[in-house]
């Protein structure tokens, strides 16, 4: 069993990975937030959890093994670098990171300590339909992959409750940095590359200047590996007439056969989520990912206790958050 | 009335032209072909139609007011010079133009005669889907664009008889000049802008190396204008479990809404072709486009005897080649 900590509650991106430790048997000993409703409303769902006086408390109890955190994205790396130095690891909602220099902190505590600092990746760790497709990929469905194409818009306003920073590029290192790096991860993991480099990149503020205008609302990625290429469009643009908060897709083409992942909608189709389409050389065929396992959970808390790297490894993470750090320092505005 | 020639029947897009020409009224005069089996079939299937000698009788007939072609890419653009300088218009199927030095010439040769080189933008212009989203665009349905994906794949053997030039890329100038020339004509279109820059580019030959070795098989390219991005992906990698030559998507997405146009099929789903999907901020509609009229062909027919330029403009044509001869010429390889 593993006992672990939330720290941070800024987003709401914190109950998924609290959940998730759940149901795999962890014990939520102590939380701690900044904001006073968050912390209310987290307390109300947790009432085992103990509310600490500071972070100080949780990083000095030695029962604690991992922190999970969604705190407002600047703080969350020197945290984590804090709560690496005193023994724990830790698993953070994206973006981990808000700068290069932040992620150089972190993979020097990384290399002093042994301690790992895992990023939430959940469009691809906790996505069924994700899951089976990259299982048809490694099982040689499609042939080898040669591009993905990942689209991963967003609903802004209305459906959830949103800190300022949510408005505030600088806050959150930009669209790229914090959407894009769902996308990159997921590149990375389809076409089997441990490295990739950042050929073009796009930012702007298309819809939302006016209300917002320290704000990123379109962000593009064109990416390359070493027989791959990969493109990814991410926004804040879904509209208020979609039934859900945004349609994300994944396109995985390869040498003999393609998936489509209609992740969150099947736009006026069939009702719920979690769609593959798979066209190989045998045919074309919708498959229903209800049963597909979700083991990341499991498998994160097992390499917590054993020093594993099963679920994800901490190079994977340093990669993938790097590049979404580069690509978003070299965006070109778009801006009208 | 418009009386044409087709000369040049490499390729099945001959039939396209013709067929579009006759249905607005068009009267087939006379042709000419390189491949004696492509000759008797064209003759077989348009008895009305004298076959030439060669093309110089087809020049000289002053009678002939368009001529129409799909000769072997290279031949097309020196062949087009020749027809306007003696008068004709000319329209081409895609690619146009194999380099830069053939579009200039081209430039040129209307510059001084005023006749007009098109290249037939079928992906668009006979493509109801296309034609109905654009209204759609038009019309405000989805804000301003800001971005267009368009994904072209094509399927290689066995559906359709093709020539030996069709393996090398040196040919017909590589896959971006080849396919994407429809996908930059569309993106001009959708985002309403008439000059745009390449990013990027990418081509490759991922599949049929071992069969084919000067072919490519892949192809991307990252475009932008003043206050849009686009991507386009192009392949000759469809596999042989799909219902049709390629499962061609265009997505458009604006600040108030997006479309998504399943152009040949929609996978698993509704049959036909021509599926398109509006989300804004009224909802999600499924629209279809059976009743969309395709008036292209009366248009280019009223173009030619009045000397309009109500179907498309020449300007816009030179543009969207150059861009695609630019992006083939800088295209990154990533063949394996």
């Amino acid at each position: 069993m593993i006992r672990f900590a939330a720290v941070g509650l800024s987003h709401n991106h914190i109950y998924n990975q609290v959940d998730m430790l759940l149901r795999e048997g962890g014990a939520l000993v102590s939380f701690w937030g900044r904001e006073p409703e968050r912390v209310a409303r987290f307390a109300e769902r947790y009432p085992q959890a103990v509310l600490a006086r500071g972070v100080d408390e949780i990083l000095d109890d030695p029962a604690i093994q991992m922190v999970v955190g969604a705190d407002t994205p600047a703080e969350r790396a020197p945290f984590g670098v804090r709560a690496m130095r005193a023994g724990k690891d830790v698993s953070m909602a994206k973006p981990g990171f808000v700068s290069l220099d932040q992620l150089a902190e972190v993979r020097r505590a990384h290399a002093d300590t042994g301690r790992r600092y895992i990023v939430h990746f959940g469009e691809r760790v906790e996505s069924a339909v994700t899951i089976r497709a990259l299982d048809l990929v490694r099982a040689g469905a499609v042939g080898r992959v040669v591009h993905t194409s990942g689209f991963g818009p967003h609903r802004l306003l209305g459906h959830i409750p949103r800190e300022p920073w949510t408005f505030d590029a600088a806050q959150y290192g930009g669209i790229l940095n914090d959407l894009a790096s769902h996308q990159i991860d997921q590149f990375l993991f389809f076409t089997g590359s441990e490295s990739a480099e950042i050929v073009s990149a796009h930012a702007g503020n298309m819809r939302f200047a006016a209300q917002f205008p320290a704000f990123q609302d379109y962000g593009d990625i064109t990416i390359r590996a070493a027989s791959a290429a990969g493109y990814i469009r991410v926004d804040w643009l879904t509209p208020d007439g979609l039934d859900t908060w945004g349609d994300v897709r994944l396109f995985v083409l390869g040498t003999d056969g393609y998936l489509e992942l209609r992740k969150n909608i099947d736009l006026a189709g069939r009702p719920g989520k979690d769609h593959l389409f798979l066209v190989n050389h045998e045919g074309t065929r919708y498959i229903d990912c209800a049963d597909t396992p979700i083991t990341y959970g499991a498998r994160l808390v097992a390499d917590t206790l054993n020093r594993t790297e099963t679920a994800i490894t901490q190079a994977h993470v340093f990669t993938a958050c790097e590049l979404a750090l580069k690509a978003q320092a070299m965006a070109v505005s778009i801006t009208p």
